[in-house]
């Protein structure tokens, strides 16, 4: 099996660690920076690396889009023609409902795109990040859609799990954007907020702990990348933004009536809720 | 030098098994369970525990307070004059002012009271989550008080880097307060607040990677102790969720008015200041 990885950078570098580490033996990268590619031929992730869609694409049994969100309807629109035919195309897009909603009118019949979400990554940019570690364990969600074929659809799940991912699961497009505005649009949303909510000037670092410094590492984030995942799931992430609103107001009403019978019971259920989710 | 640890919790625990890596030769345990006790002895970490507070202090050239915040004064009170004369007292609790001004009336006047706060802590209570671990590398606060000597204060920084503190910060009680409401209070509330707003009956587990982890690590919490802390800082919380909803706020407005110039500057000055933090 040929596979295309489209765009190396940390999260398509990693891929291409990955499937180097799994032992897959024909691996490709397409990226527009000559730099990125000579590196990860010398890396030996790339069997051979190109700029130019055209030469490697209608080669790939399987191409990976690592590439932002905005820029695959882009690319799918650019290479529509590229595509070996009953190939399949993946990509790695944290947000997916504006994506499946467009992909009726970008792709041609005889190719099958399967779109997925692989829950992990790092906050920092460029194939000089890649790492195969941070699959491990980690969680993989495909979104399937009408007209995705089964082994198409398994063929990426097994993938995932042969790269060191622990679960696939399986959820509707829709379904997987409310989820991950919650699970991950939401925490960096708060990262951002707590650290720009700090009083410039101080020597805050010498007064932290480990919460601090935990609620805080995502907080050094992609602007580019997630301000534009931010917008496409807008929607999702101001619902899930109310919904935190209430119960930080419930803990301020607390402390301003001096009730801590009701902040007993807000940390007795997020303590059942934290170890319940250690046990899934 | 002869070290009585009071309350051999998890806190208590650690500092016992610390300074008995340190080589400290002669520490004692005081406990009301006599179940903590007995482990504590098996554990090698106290040559002789009591119940009794009469039974020990008046041999402690040290005694560091190990105890829960509003147990501190009564235990003070209690102990008023078992306390060896020109001994020093520290304790942990993680708000200082309440404990501070209520010093005064507290103690005999030949006893040196030096307040302390390690930053370091585990989610679990009790002797068996008990680390030496938990101390390297942290950061150690003092908050001396008028007529604290400074031979003494010296000697709780000294201890603290001797157990792998990183680095001991004197800072005025007012000022602790209030860093750390922004830095331990208010993260702990955004991560009770995070997982507290999760829709109960989904699978979340199955759609999260680090940050959402990372973000609610602390939402199992110590109820008890927390709400304690919560409410005898609760105005110098309660300004520090004030500038965070404001942080929030400029999110959410970005996001109504799809306006992505705004969120590239938040998560602009997030990763400027995540970075410089981790340089500090």
């Amino acid at each position: 099996m040929n596979i295309v990885i489209v765009g190396l950078g940390v999260i398509g570098g990693s891929f291409g660690l990955a499937l180097k580490e799994a032992g897959y033996p024909s691996v490709f990268g397409l990226d527009c920076c000559q730099d990125t590619l000579d590196k990860a031929l010398a890396m030996g992730i790339i069997l051979e690396g190109s700029c130019r869609g055209e030469d490697l694409l209608p080669r790939a049994d399987l191409t990976i889009l690592a590439i932002y969100p905005q820029d695959v309807k882009r690319f799918l629109l650019e290479h529509r023609n590229h595509f070996k035919p009953g190939s399949v195309i993946t990509d790695v897009t944290g947000v997916k409902m504006p994506l499946v909603a467009a992909l009726d009118h970008l792709l041609p019949e005889d190719v099958d795109f399967v779109p997925g979400h692989p829950m992990a990554g790092r906050e920092k940019k460029g194939i000089d990040y890649a790492s195969a570690k941070v699959f491990k364990g980690a969680n993989y969600l495909l979104t399937p859609i009408p007209g995705n074929k089964e082994e198409n659809i398994q063929k990426i799940a097994d993938l995932a799990i042969s790269l060191g991912f622990q679960r696939v699961r399986r959820i509707t497009p829709a379904d997987h954007d409310e989820m991950i505005a919650f699970t991950s649009q939401l925490p960096h949303a708060l990262a951002v907020a707590l650290i720009n909510s700090d009083q410039p000037g101080r020597e805050t670092g010498q007064f932290i702990g480990d919460s601090y410094r935990d609620l805080t590492r995502i907080a050094n984030i992609n602007g580019e990348l997630w301000s534009e995942l931010f917008l496409e799931n807008r929607h999702a992430l101001l619902a899930v933004i109310e919904s935190f609103d209430q119960e930080l107001e419930k803990i301020r009403q607390a402390l301003l009536e001096e009730d801590q019978e009701t902040l007993l019971a807000c940390f007795k259920e997020s303590s059942r809720r934290r170890e319940a989710l250690d046990a899934q």
